[in-house]
């Protein structure tokens, strides 16, 4: 392993591990009432994931010098949005999975009720952290990170993906038509993720805005590529879900290789939109390489 | 009818009008893409109900002479979060209710995952109408606006309220448990609107809070007493509902007789908690005995 990688792992383990402190002081703790659905909400919310949307924060945030509570309160919405998003993803009614980063998910380990409202809760909870009043020197950024946020949760960014891919199950799509769904469904948070770490840096957004889109994109072709490759127990949910479903994946409309070359082209423009930031930007670059390397 | 109620129900049916042209203009067109999900969400938040939140938010904007279009995004936002928290409420998981409004329920018109993905995406769609830049000229201000909606649409309000409820089912709760409960779930939202309407006359917060309280809970008595009384008709949703699924409510606690009495005395609290007000506050006394009359 280079010295470069193992200082980036050492940063990514230490901002894990800190998102982990913050998500949990954010959370109301197990024994407030009602207790089973603070139980389950730090069940569904806690100890699990790469946090790859809170680790994009960061490395925006430290490239930008944003104010470090204002890069946790933002790293952690984008993590509760993303942990709400699964929770309901994986109910019956809509992809029936039993299996979340390697432990029942949380409609298996509760019930259907719960798990409704431990979605409901994390979400509005997420709008809540973002909101603290004070947070950031200028409220009127605050209130524009609040508007990107609901903006990508909603049926116009993430909520909108998921009703596209609802609707995609059994269909053929073209690519454009999934890179559409996609840009949505877990593009839209991804591209948030960045853009609230990096939120005053308003002059160079633009190339912000290029890395963002082409990491999430990767991000999902990655996903689709490991859903065919990799197993159950590696994966933490269940493998070949996507494929067996009948639901289009880069992996069914363009075949394997050349979903591998499209995550590498992804890669490379994503590396290139970060041209502009120079050496600082290093963080970043490193997150994209460890996006296109993960095995889970 | 008086001339003041002529006049109030006048204004009532004015601004019910209006909310519904915001929430119509808020609400993305029916044919944006996801267009299924666009159709799901105007079918769940427009041309129904009685408004009572908007109406509760309009007539403390009017009493604290808030900005319209402040008021009429507080108001919106109340409504998004009111309708998510009804077509999830009515889900097979919670309370399986095929009629809302006097029409099939979300789910039942489209299919569980819409209704999943309707609710999700019309909280989002509260907290984006509340966020839009540059709303209030205090940005401050409209933080701690956007963090009271969170909070009181959270755990440890409304949805916090929704799991105390289902956790009550065939259990025998104290008058005191029961209220709890109905403070998170109907009074949270309730409070909200009022506060929200009312939000930047600081110095007689008080009072409204008083008055907010005490009319979200008059409000779920009156819920309760009409579950008994009215028909399924008039109520536009399943009568007899709560009192038949083993659910405790004030009628089953105290009796019909003593829950009235109860609704009666909240009604007086919540008149006299406006006395500081005096004659500014009609309408939030008329929409009090609105609230009190009221018959579905």
């Amino acid at each position: 392993m280079s010295n470069a990688s193992s200082n980036f792992l050492t940063w990514a383990k230490n901002r894990q591990a800190h998102i982990e402190q913050v998500l949990e002081q954010t959370l109301p703790p197990a024994d407030a009432t009602p207790q089973k659905l603070h139980i389950a909400m730090r069940y569904s919310a806690l100890g699990g994931g790469k946090r790859i949307r809170a680790l994009l924060c960061y490395a925006a945030a430290e490239l930008c010098d944003t104010n470090a509570n204002v890069a946790d309160a933002a790293a952690c919405a984008v993590e509760l949005i993303h942990a709400y998003s699964l929770v309901h993803d994986d109910m019956p009614c809509m992809d029936d999975d039993d299996l979340r980063r390697g432990k029942p998910s949380c409609h298996k380990q509760y019930d259907d009720a719960t798990a409704l409202l431990v979605g409901d809760a994390l979400q509005s909870l997420a709008f809540d952290a973002l909101s603290t009043p004070g947070l950031c020197s200028n409220a009127a950024q605050q209130v524009s990170m609040l508007n990107l946020l609901a903006k990508s949760s909603g049926s116009l960014g993430m909520a909108g993906g998921q009703a596209i891919d609802l609707s995609a199950v059994g269909k053929a799509l073209t690519q454009n038509e999934l890179e559409a769904m996609h840009r949505l469904k877990t593009g839209a948070l991804i591209q948030a993720s960045v853009l609230l770490g990096a939120y005053h840096a308003d002059e160079k957004l633009v190339a912000m805005h290029t890395y963002a889109q082409a990491i999430g994109l990767a991000f999902q072709v990655i996903d689709d590529i490991l859903d065919v490759e990799a197993d159950t127990l590696t994966l933490g949910k269940t493998a070949g879900k996507d494929a067996n479903s009948n639901k289009p994946t880069y992996v069914t409309i363009l075949g394997l290789p050349q979903a591998k070359q499209l995550a590498k082209e992804l890669y490379t423009s994503a590396i290139n939109a970060l041209a502009p930031y120079g050496e600082k930007a290093q963080r970043l670059r490193e997150l994209a390489a460890f996006i296109m390397q993960r095995n889970s």
